[in-house]
């Protein structure tokens, strides 16, 4: 559901990629790649919270710690979630072919699956193919390193910008993979984001976290958490621009535009999402905290009810009055709200709008991109989810995945 | 999907019920009935946590705290939620002819609705049947009435019971409805049981919240708690059993007989699930408390991944595991979790079980009849939770309902 949209994508001074076919893909793709960072870079990393963590998260998420990492390696094809010790056993392997190959130490690597859980990861196929991709590491690797993350992705998910901050041009470029197992707490499925910004550690790891909040965290496609989320933010400070010798309003511009990325990468996914027809946006509005908005989107957005009447162009509206009242928060009255679908009000006063045409709604869910809009008039915060609808085709894929 | 046995149903006396076509349903059928309780019973409810209640919730709510009600009055399809004060005002006064036509208050009749939301409902049509239903009011309709209240279900769904108690016969007799929008949250979207034993109001309402967490709030089809939710039990106390001078292995045996038809209604609402072509059970085991349990059987039942897995008949463990690592409990360690196949181990020990044969596991879900066992090993709870799988007739039946 995607727009083809072509643009140019500017390689980040100080990273490297490449990518191969290891043939770990149930079919022959790219599908095994690493990353090398600069020396002096900083990275910092958002995890995945489910408890059944693939041993790739717990080790990414100790050597992050530990270290400033020298590579990533990311697979896709087998997610090496639900391998306990075999599993951890697996990664290590392949880490010390790494750290041999690229002189570094196990330490020093990140590691990133992505794809069917519960079954062994082809230790072999990786180690054979790490002489290759550290031999051909290159900086213009970032197209192909976007499609071999891939997995039941129907196209690859990339956003490149360069612009300038107090006169000296900087880059950001990333790219991010998920369709499917879609409803990331604290990341999403797999990003990779690097800017030549030079930020510290500590520095980079709050930007991640507060952009996180407001862009992977905000999207749903299946209400379902996967095992393997990871987010990576790599400043590798080879520009001339030292983040925190920024006016305020310089750190506000490079925020904004990192935002900016952060939310268009986290609504590919959704346009991407799996079966998706419809891209929805659920703003609630004028609620107590950001929390409660969140709450409340999210229970309209993963409600199998509003999303098969979403996918049937049904203005069903009283599936999301359902869904809003489901929520546990302390707004008890519902009284005030206010529902649109559109610029369509709906409801206001605890009682349908008098103008209300249903034939006007139901024309208006004939568009791909549709908002509901939701005002409680209780408090002052926002908070704005982007979700898909539920449709024949999400079945399709999810009962035939991995047969 | 469900069984179709036809087998006896038994009046409860001090019970009355007509059931006629008002013209409120889409298509022609009984679609409007009343019970008309006798004088002397106890009558006690559990109502929906959804906040964007039905007026018929609400009215019914405050009339039971109020009154011993005379009337329940019960209509499908409309719900006559998302209607406000205009929804409230058509209760009252369809209550109001119904208390004229049955010599009563307004404040004796409890008020029930069940189909679409956010649509005006006919009062008139309701008005114009009540002659009709007072005056065929009988004790041989509840096979009529269980027909009356129906939806999307495809069948209807009641349970009647004549066993011995202390010497003596005491009748039990229950209908619910339900099919989609469901994951009742303190009861199920309707359900009327009556006996004719004497139990004082206070303990029929302390028997009845008991029940139905362990039976309609462990159920789920799509995760959607409805507006509506509604579970009325009726004890009119006509039979020679007065429950409080019973022993209590009496005591226990009639609450065991009653829990099972309650757990039996419960299970019939899943197996008529909308799509449904499974029939799942979900028995986590060994947990700090029943609500953990809960907590995560219900994490499974509604994953979508799970659901459409079990739809595809595929042994797709890993989305299991994935969803029980989403649930927010204090169990951290994930080490210690078996999980099985009806008798098939997949996972202990933090790995897969190495005689674990995934042919043997497809097989298995090729019954209609499938069940999933979660042991965490570190309490001494259990709880089971019942739900369906995601099928494409899921999304059919909710594209189309309405239209």
């Amino acid at each position: 559901m995607n727009d083809k949209i072509t643009k140019k994508i500017y390689p980040v001074d100080g990273v490297k990629i490449s990518s191969v076919s290891s043939g770990m893909y149930k079919k022959i793709r790219l599908d095994l790649s690493i990353i090398e960072i600069n020396s002096n870079s900083s990275v910092a990393g958002v995890f995945t919270k489910n408890k059944a963590k693939s041993p790739a998260v717990i080790i990414s998420q100790k050597n992050l710690k530990k270290s400033n990492p020298k590579f990533l390696i990311v697979n896709a094809g087998n997610a090496n979630a639900g391998t306990g010790k075999d599993g951890y056993n697996d990664v290590i392997k392949y880490c010390e072919s790494l750290a041999k190959k690229g002189n570094c130490s196990i330490y020093d690597i990140l590691v990133f699956s992505t794809g069917v859980i519960g079954e062994k990861i082809k230790v072999k196929n990786i180690v054979n193919s790490i002489p290759l991709l550290v031999k051909n590491l290159d900086a213009n690797q970032w197209n192909a390193f976007s499609q071999s993350i891939l997995t039941t992705d129907t196209e690859n998910k990339i956003i490149s910008k360069k612009f300038k901050i107090a006169g000296e041009s900087v880059t950001i470029t990333g790219v991010t993979k998920g369709s499917g197992m879609i409803m990331p707490n604290m990341a999403t499925m797999l990003s990779f984001v690097a800017t030549d910004v030079k930020i510290p550690k500590n520095q980079l790891s709050k930007i991640l976290k507060d952009i996180t909040k407001v862009s992977f965290n905000m999207i749903t496609v299946d209400g379902d958490t996967s095992t393997n989320d990871s987010s990576i933010l790599i400043a590798t400070g080879k520009s001339k621009i030292i983040y925190n010798n920024l006016s305020n309003d310089d750190k506000n511009k490079f925020n904004n535009i990192l935002k900016s990325i952060y939310i268009d990468l986290a609504k590919k996914i959704v346009k991407d999402g799996e079966g998706a027809t419809k891209f929805v946006t659920i703003k609630v509005d004028k609620v107590s905290t950001f929390k409660v908005a969140k709450k409340i989107a999210m229970s309209v957005a993963n409600s199998p009810l509003v999303k098969t009447a979403l996918f049937a162009e049904d203005p069903n509206w009283g599936r999301i009055l359902s869904a809003i009242g489901n929520v546990n928060t302390s707004v008890k009255d519902l009284s005030k709200i206010e529902l649109r679908l559109g610029k369509i009000l709906i409801y206001k006063n605890n009682k349908l709008n008098s103008k209300y045409n249903e034939k006007a709604a139901k024309k208006y869910l004939k568009n791909k991109n549709i908002e509901i809009y939701i005002k409680y008039n209780t408090g002052l915060f926002s908070g704005t989810v982007w979700t898909s609808d539920l449709s024949h085709e999400y079945i399709n894929i999810n009962a035939d995945y991995r047969s």
